[in-house]
């Protein structure tokens, strides 16, 4: 059999985890934290199990949920959402990108995608029959140069991909950014999706920039994001789409299709703990910066060069005093040799970046931070 | 915008649901069972959490789910398939049909799908950009007349899809059935997806005839299955994919961009559960030809036909005594007159049945069975 996506093998999280586990090594590849959600979460999904929640939840997701996402986004980004159009539950925020890609872009499309960008877009992009257009955003900051995104627009743009707090470098965009792109999309038909997993955790006193903030962009954007990075449960695979309803509804076209409905208890724990809870996405950007800060205090002894890290929970080190070879081998000698797993940035890239970096995730405790520095600062 | 699903509204089994609550119908539409999955089954996912299973489960799902799910396969079908490379865990049935459709049917394929089928295939197959063929089932039996889809073989045939039990009709595959289907294949390239998600739902005696038993379509076959009937917890949305290891490996690509993973405590828990409670799968035909007889018994005062009932959790009824209207009608009619929601079968059908049929699911308690059919006698 030919293969629709030839290029495509299994994803470097995947792949690193499992060499992670053969070689015994610290895992800071896959981002995921290495602590627990909270544990009233964990006793209200055991408790809605327990009351008959077990059942098809409602495709588009359970009402009190979709009503506390729209409470949080009015909230946070002063922007009113209707729950019943305009927010959709979905298996994490790979399914939301996903379908949001397969219900949105269409044969011969052009979709125009930063570089680096997750890995998960692009596959989604070719599926369609549409290309991705990249546009490559520079370290040490990975800002976006708008000029270059001005020259990529055609007549075939169906579609920009934005994601901040970005994913892998940690780049986010400012208020300004939003400006330059709603005046870029201003008079075109092109939608933005805007990948926001991160949006609490942003550094340094600064406000995530959530396109939602933006009416303009608001109108035109399909906004995902994903309970897992929020509430320490990745594993659980509970995210959203925000849409104006018009797209929600050929959103929820595909989506129902695609999963028909997400894990039922969860939506019933996370419906109450989101109003109930809410210093826990408030606090996060504190918890998320000691951890940083405590992260980088701890690697500086080493021969790492340290990137700036605004937002996410991933620090880019350019490894260029340690090793001088490309950023998959010495991903592969540093799992094997250095007993730390990381995650290169090639496989983020459609064409490998030349640069010597790596990247090391730092949602986790104390001890596994230490005991991955110390190996670290080893080398 | 323009839809890449024009013809697609919201599924009839949401809208029959909505309709069902807000008419205090009771609801035998939507097919989920009013009961609960088996309490070890709900403390083994609340175990899981508590021991800290809440990241992200491997994305072709847990090893030792894989596994369990390849000894069941080996003790019910004779079939030994190798967990590593030709089982994978997914976010339901829905899911894993979407994932297989969207990694092995291409660009102007064509799929041969009987009528009445399950909603979920054809949009999936259209937004290939591939057709689908549709075969009549005739009613009473719903038997394939196997010289149609001799007939309907074209060099441009990718896949066929079968479904047994079937849904809406519970007609089930006869072995001669399965070695007529691999004569019509043998020496083509077609790839059978076979959903098996009432594979324990068999009645009178008869085994389940999965196309993983005859080896010359196990090695051409996704097989695709799901906790959600078999375990009364369809809400949960974890299922799997069968297949040998050439289309796994086109199957997981796409998989992994679509949900990446499921929900990994349940997965913990069926692991678990699969191996030390095998009585559950193997009683259910028992439990459910049980509510089948019982919910006969009761409605053989009223004024509908019964059809057979071979496997599944349907019952078809023939309402023409009561009524003389198309199937959207009467179950509109249905729901707001006689309190009681059913599904009709044209949404299952790419022409309109010209019956009139309505599915009944009997997957309830006695008191939901009694309360519905006292409402259905008086009709
Ligand atoms: C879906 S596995 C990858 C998790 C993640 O978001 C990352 O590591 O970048
Ligand atoms: C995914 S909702 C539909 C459930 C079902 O399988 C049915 O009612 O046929």
């Amino acid at each position: 059999i030919t293969s629709k996506l030839p290029a495509v093998g299994t994803t470097i999280f995947s792949v690193m985890s499992q060499l992670a586990a053969e070689h015994k090594a610290v895992n800071l590849g896959q981002g995921f934290p290495d602590y627990e959600p909270p544990q009233a979460l964990r006793e209200a999904v055991t408790r809605a199990m327990a009351e008959g929640r077990n059942q098809y939840a409602p495709g588009i997701g359970l009402a009190p949920l979709r009503e506390a996402i729209a409470r949080k986004t009015q909230r946070l980004y002063g922007h009113a959402v209707n729950p019943d159009t305009e927010v959709t539950v979905t298996s994490g925020a790979t399914e939301a990108i996903f379908s949001a890609i397969a219900a949105l872009v269409r044969q011969g499309d052009e979709v125009i995608v930063f570089d680096p960008a997750y890995d998960c877009y692009e596959p989604a992009i070719d599926l369609q029959g549409a290309r991705a257009v990249h546009i490559p955003l520079t370290p040490p900051s990975f800002s976006i140069d708008w000029q270059r995104v001005r020259d990529a627009i055609t007549p075939r743009t169906r579609m920009i991909l934005v994601n901040s707090p970005h994913n892998p470098s940690g780049a986010v965009l400012s208020a300004d950014d939003l400006d330059t792109l709603a005046d870029l999309l201003r008079d075109t038909g092109i939608i933005v999706l805007s990948d926001e997993v991160y949006e609490h955790i942003v550094f340094d006193g600064a406000a995530h920039q959530s396109v939602l903030r933006h009416p303009e962009l608001a109108a035109r954007s399909v906004v995902v994001s994903s309970f897992g990075k929020t509430y320490h449960c990745t594993g659980w695979k509970v995210g959203y789409a925000v849409a104006p309803a018009a797209l929600s509804h050929e959103f929820r076209k595909v989506h129902q299709y695609v999963t028909f409905c997400t894990f039922h208890p969860a939506q019933v724990a996370f419906a109450e703990f989101l109003d109930s809870h809410p210093e826990h996405y408030l606090e996060l950007p504190a918890f998320y910066q000691a951890k940083r800060d405590r992260f980088r205090a701890l690697l500086a002894p080493s021969r790492f060069k340290l990137l700036d890290v605004p937002g996410g929970y991933f620090q880019l080190v350019d490894y260029s005093a340690i090793r001088d070879e490309d950023d998959l081998a010495f991903c592969q000698w540093l799992v094997r040799e250095g007993g730390v797993a990381a995650i290169p940035l090639t496989p983020f890239c459609a064409t490998p970046p030349g640069t010597r970096l790596a990247r090391l995730c730092f949602a986790k405790s104390d001890a596994t931070m230490e005991q991955a520095v110390e190996r670290l600062v080893r080398l």
